[in-house]
């Protein structure tokens, strides 16, 4: 999420990344945990995504994330999605509460999507547990999907954890789709009858990304994959939300990407630039933004 | 927070709690972690804050909770409660995104505090590390203490790590105040100069707690304390927030109290009859509740 002088969310700089990502032929997860959409109210997420749609954005290619801790406020920007017809929700389970039970967490969705009571609503569970610390067992997706097979539709899988993946791949879940956390895992997910990825590194390497979902069973495949992971490893020798500002503000000339809210910390000028320096030894550019 | 049949915030019985507890001699710690605050929306707060005011509830002995995700709600809920005269605020760092810096959590705290602008703000620190998983460090303290010494006051460690607390009480910061983050500790803390302690079960063991907390020096105070600690063991051997509710219903015989918001789930009724007989086994009761 871009950020004006004021750290408030600067909806003219999201709508062009928007646009550049959706020419690179990738999605729209916005508000994910790479965006700092926990670091927005629901109002200003209502407003950005009212403004996204104002400017001719397709809704139907967003995955806005909605789940927050507070049942009401989960409710309130979900219901907002479904009516702009958003492609799905991305949606955590509320992650104050430790500890918490795989009933509370069925209960957590349940509500939801009772309260919103919305046919259009797709809903894609977000497990996560490195950051949110709250995950969404195999049980529970089980559970989800029987009581409501045309809502919870999917999972986005942020554990790290491949064996978790698998899985999830091999249960036999008819139309379930299952997505990998990052690219890491993009090509054994196509392997294996996977969705895809969705991945915050997407928003710079979103090319390449997109060439091995679509060439997946192409002999430069395996080749292809290495070289996404060795991008991302780059990224990763600094705070991701930062250092994928650091490359967007490179990248496009504009330093008002460097910004991040509190209680993240922008790059330091001498970070910036041993990322820059270890990006140009990799194929890398972001052409067109 | 007890909830009605339809999970609304039921003002009404927070109302005759919150009179009940200020006639044991506690303050009023509303929207901690034991309240359920974090189920609730900001909006909710706003409104609950008020309908204790209109009931009459004095301000002053009020602490609530005001530390969010998200920035601009951390600083709409705060200023709210500056401008009611709250005795305190009780402050959550950001607790969403892991592995944060001290440098993004002083500039977190140093936002708020910069946007809500009031001189009536006074923040106690909420460090509770179990739960929210991230922590405000001795650094971090003195660093905020040192750049806002009127704001900044005191702090809740609810780390449930003695030795942390007790560094707090050393480190000789002239009147800040360092509460408990349970009576477990009340002793120790009062024989250290400390200020007392903010406790989840004060919401049904207020007058012994407060006896503690008034006549420390007596006596009989090693034994008041191992009684304060036999209490809290056995409603301990429950989840906390659905055990207090259960105590709570019991002696107000008002099952309305059991209620939840997911992701919690009430006890059991077979629960709820252990829990009880574990109770009567001590000397317990919650007179004129």
């Amino acid at each position: 999420m871009p950020f004006a002088h004021d750290l408030r969310a600067d909806a003219g700089r999201l709508i062009r990344q928007c646009r550049w990502l959706l020419a690179q032929n990738v999605g729209l997860a916005i508000f994910g945990t790479n965006s700092e959409a926990n670091s927005l109210s629901v109002d200003e997420k209502i407003d950005l995504l009212d403004q996204l749609i104002d400017a001719g954005i397709d809704s139907s290619a967003m995955m806005p994330g909605t789940g927050l801790c507070a049942l009401p406020d989960t409710v309130r920007l979900t219901a907002h999605a479904a009516k702009l017809r958003c492609g799905g929700t991305l949606m955590l389970p509320p992650f104050y509460y430790k500890g918490v039970s795989d009933e509370g967490l069925y209960r957590s969705y349940a509500e939801v999507i009772e309260r919103v009571g919305d046919d259009r609503l797709h809903i894609y569970l977000y497990h996560i547990p490195p950051i949110s610390q709250v995950g969404i067992s195999i049980g529970l997706i089980e559970r989800l999907i029987k009581a409501y097979p045309s809502t919870v539709v999917g999972i986005k899988d942020s554990s790290g954890d491949w064996s978790n993946t698998k899985a999830m791949l091999d249960a036999g879940w008819d139309d379930f789709r299952v997505f990998a956390g990052s690219e890491d895992f993009l090509l054994e997910t196509m392997r294996n009858k996977g969705a895809g990825c969705i991945s915050a590194t997407a928003n710079v390497n979103p090319a390449a990304i997109y060439d091995l979902f679509a060439n997946w069973q192409s002999p430069a495949a395996q080749g292809a994959q290495l070289a996404l992971v060795k991008l991302r490893r780059c990224v990763q020798q600094f705070p991701m939300i930062p250092a994928l500002k650091a490359i967007v503000a490179k990248f496009s000339e504009d330093e008002n990407w460097l910004r991040v809210r509190p209680p993240l910390v922008s790059l330091s000028a001498a970070d910036c630039e041993t990322l820059a320096a270890n990006l140009s030894t990799l194929d890398f550019d972001m052409a067109g933004l």
